[in-house]
């Protein structure tokens, strides 16, 4: 028996998310008495995910109890562990992809959108300083990357980033046929850009595997998951551009950073269903309806187990602990159960070439004495340049933008910054204006128009500013 | 009387260079009765400025010997100072011009094209290393900015490396209506990318003085140079992009650093001669013809006075010192004449956040005791995001690629890197494939396609440079 702990998790109306958690609390024996504290801005979402925690410790027999409220400051008291899931509130994902199109853009929001994210994570950080100092944040929510960088720079908050995309290594392995259980793999970098540095199976390189698998059966992997979309999912971790990436930079990119590799993969829908595969990947036309019909479904699911006092949550919710790291995090950082996580902090030396200040996706040792980063070796020259040097720099463009609300610095990123992740680039000047402006005027913008007031020339101003 | 030195001269059949250098020295009465050994390559315009240097102290009377050879190794025998103005050889601005055009790019190479000057730096420097170790390297032709980073890195030569840019100081006073000589300015970065800083008028803060020139005085300014093109300079330090430079900004670009801006000022003929003023800017369809006949006038002309010997070489080349500082700076260095200076080397410390192994542009005492860089205050953060950040990466960029021979790196940057100076941007893979491939083809180029050899996608290959 281990030590009980007081979890608290904000943006816990994401079911999807808090269930995963509850399951792995009540499978985990050493957190047994454990109380979890459920926070959201959204009732009705809120009390659903209370009430199948309830109904799913009551049918299991576990010994986790849970509370809810809507207050921040409230759910905070004497936390030892917060979860942060959230995300920033700005209209629905289908009005931001329309607007983008109409103004020939692909993604879903122009640069700087973070904007919301990165508000909504400093006022938890912040407010977690006041009240419980001494809790462990866990960031769970996007963009892990600005956002951890963010947070421990402006607060003395004990902060850890964590996301899915490294479990891209187990596809890998299955996708080459080999058990991914008897495969070590390492994959740092910056979140949603990482790189398999370390992959050996039983012990030996499988990057012979892996070139094998592409010189006489990648072709038909291809071909057949083309002829076949509907027996697998959206995105593939092994898409002609990620072999094209692992071509120009000699290691293979791992989860999300599949999604990206350089603005030509996503000219248009031909280009990015050649090398994307038939979903034309991540927010293509073809991608983003099916996308969000599972995201809708998934929810819909969820509220009818909710509604339906007479259904087994078990059998909604199998008790089989998920791949996620929190719960292993916090038995490892409360009961001494030593473990190897990814996770992201900020750098401070791990990864040779990037500044300390920023935060990086590494493996670390962590145990009741902390966490303990596994140093790193040089990710190779031309990821570096190509990739991590400029998403080093879009990460301090976009705090500084974050931080000043200067608009110059949205408009200017919108046009300049091509990363590696980009969804496409700007044509011109005015293409580029008007999507700005028409994105701040929606209405679910009034938060960030009005942090990035549009500055006119004014040479007073300029003035004022240099002074600073 | 000082101490009498020899002084090379690499490229020195650039004879404006190379007659301003003579001039400055006859003038320098310290430096009397030192050795000038003119190099190049060139054997007709070699004998050509011999002659006329020869010629010139007859007439004026002064101290100076010289003689010439083709020899490289040869003309660094004994050698005090190296002053290196030597450019690469790869065809003519207007083949390269024509060529970009048609592939519907701006700028007169693809990215990498630096290869030629850093190849002819590096040859000069490893062999000054061998010849004449204790010899001052005076880099006097482009890339002043790549060319120092790269010969500082790969030898232990005492490398300086100068540009005229920062001279835009003194149009921005005669702009103005102020007497230049009553200016104090401080104008750092990077070669090509520097800032005024500092800006006083008799002691005062001038940027008033701009401010109010902007606001009562500046649309007459472009409107009576858009009405009267004849009667001005084929670029302009005070253009509509430099004042929107300085708005986005809060400094004023300097030099060279006006025709950059972003690719957004450059998208058209149109949007050009709005922004640059009636010659579209640098390389602009306008500019260029322009600009080549000053260029070919300028040899005419010296020509002519070589091939006349009954004309006078005091009269084509009146006696006044010009501005260029490699004479007094070999005077500063050998006499012990202290005086400051705006020279580029390795940052080392000098501009905060630039790495200390990227050469800055930044002023420096310089007397015997060698080069004392003035420590600069930061740049604003808005310059290092858009800016200086961008170019430093740049600059690694573009000496991997000539240091490993990528072709990837290559293309990837022609397709990627859209800095503050760029030309115009890649609209598509196809386009900038094309362009550099047909580049590659010519046959001024056939040392850079040996260089970067097109790599077809080869797992072996891969492995084989992961193992490095």
């Amino acid at each position: 028996m281990g030590i009980p702990v007081k979890i608290t998790v904000i943006g816990a109306g994401s079911a999807t998310f808090s269930m995963g958690l509850v399951k792995d609390l009540c499978l985990t024996e050493n957190l047994a008495g454990s109380h979890v504290t459920f926070m959201d801005i959204d009732e009705a979402r809120l009390e659903r995910i209370h009430r199948l925690a309830e109904r799913y410790i009551t049918e299991l027999g576990g010994k986790i109890t849970f509370d809810r409220t809507t207050d921040l400051a409230q759910s905070l008291q004497d936390a030892d562990f917060v979860i942060n899931t959230a995300g920033g509130e700005y209209g629905s994902m289908e009005e931001r992809i329309d607007l983008a199109r109409k103004h020939g853009y692909y993604a879903g929001a122009p640069f700087g959108v973070n904007y919301y994210n990165l508000n909504l994570m400093l006022n938890v950080a912040r407010e977690i300083e006041r009240v419980c100092p001494n809790a462990w944040l866990i960031q769970s929510g996007n963009r892990v990357y600005e956002g951890t960088t963010l947070m421990a720079r402006e607060t003395n908050v004990k902060v850890i980033g964590l996301c899915h995309g490294h479990y891209g290594c187990i596809n890998v392995a299955n996708v080459l046929g080999i058990d991914p259980d008897k495969v070590t793999w390492v994959a740092p970098g910056v979140n949603h850009t990482i790189w398999l540095t370390e992959f050996r199976y039983e012990g030996q390189d499988a990057y012979p595997i892996l070139d094998e698998w592409i010189a006489t059966k990648a072709e038909a992997y291809w071909q057949e998951r083309a002829d076949h979309p509907e027996k697998y999912g959206l995105e593939d971790q092994m898409s002609r551009a990620v072999i094209d990436m692992y071509r120009r930079f000699g290691l293979l990119p791992i989860g999300d950073t599949t999604r990206g590799g350089g603005w030509w993969y996503k000219a248009d829908l031909e280009t990015r269903l050649h090398w994307y595969g038939p979903t034309g990947g991540f927010l293509s036309e073809v991608h983003i309806g099916p996308f969000l019909k599972r995201h809708y479904e998934r929810i819909e699911e969820i509220r009818q187990v909710a509604e339906d006092a007479s259904r087994s949550v078990l059998e909604a919710f199998p008790p089989v602990k998920t791949r996620e790291q929190q719960v292993p995090i916090i038995d490892a950082l409360t009961n001494d159960v030593p473990g190897t996580f990814q996770i992201n902090r900020p750098n401070e030396g791990v990864i040779p070439g990037i500044p300390d200040d920023i935060a990086t996706e590494f493996p670390a040792v962590i145990d009741k004495g902390g966490i303990h980063p596994i140093k790193m070796a040089p990710l190779p020259k031309k990821i570096m340049l190509e990739v991590i040097n400029p998403m080093v720099n879009k990460a301090e463009w976009e705090l500084e933008a974050f931080l000043t609300g200067d608009y110059d610095l949205l408009l200017d990123g919108l046009m300049m910054i091509d990363t590696f992740q980009s969804g496409g680039h700007t044509v011109s000047y005015e293409q580029a204006k008007a999507y700005l402006d028409d994105f701040l005027a929606q209405p679910y913008n009034q938060d960030m128009a009005a942090h990035f007031k549009r500055r006119e020339p004014s040479w007073a101003g300029v003035l004022a500013r240099k002074a600073k």
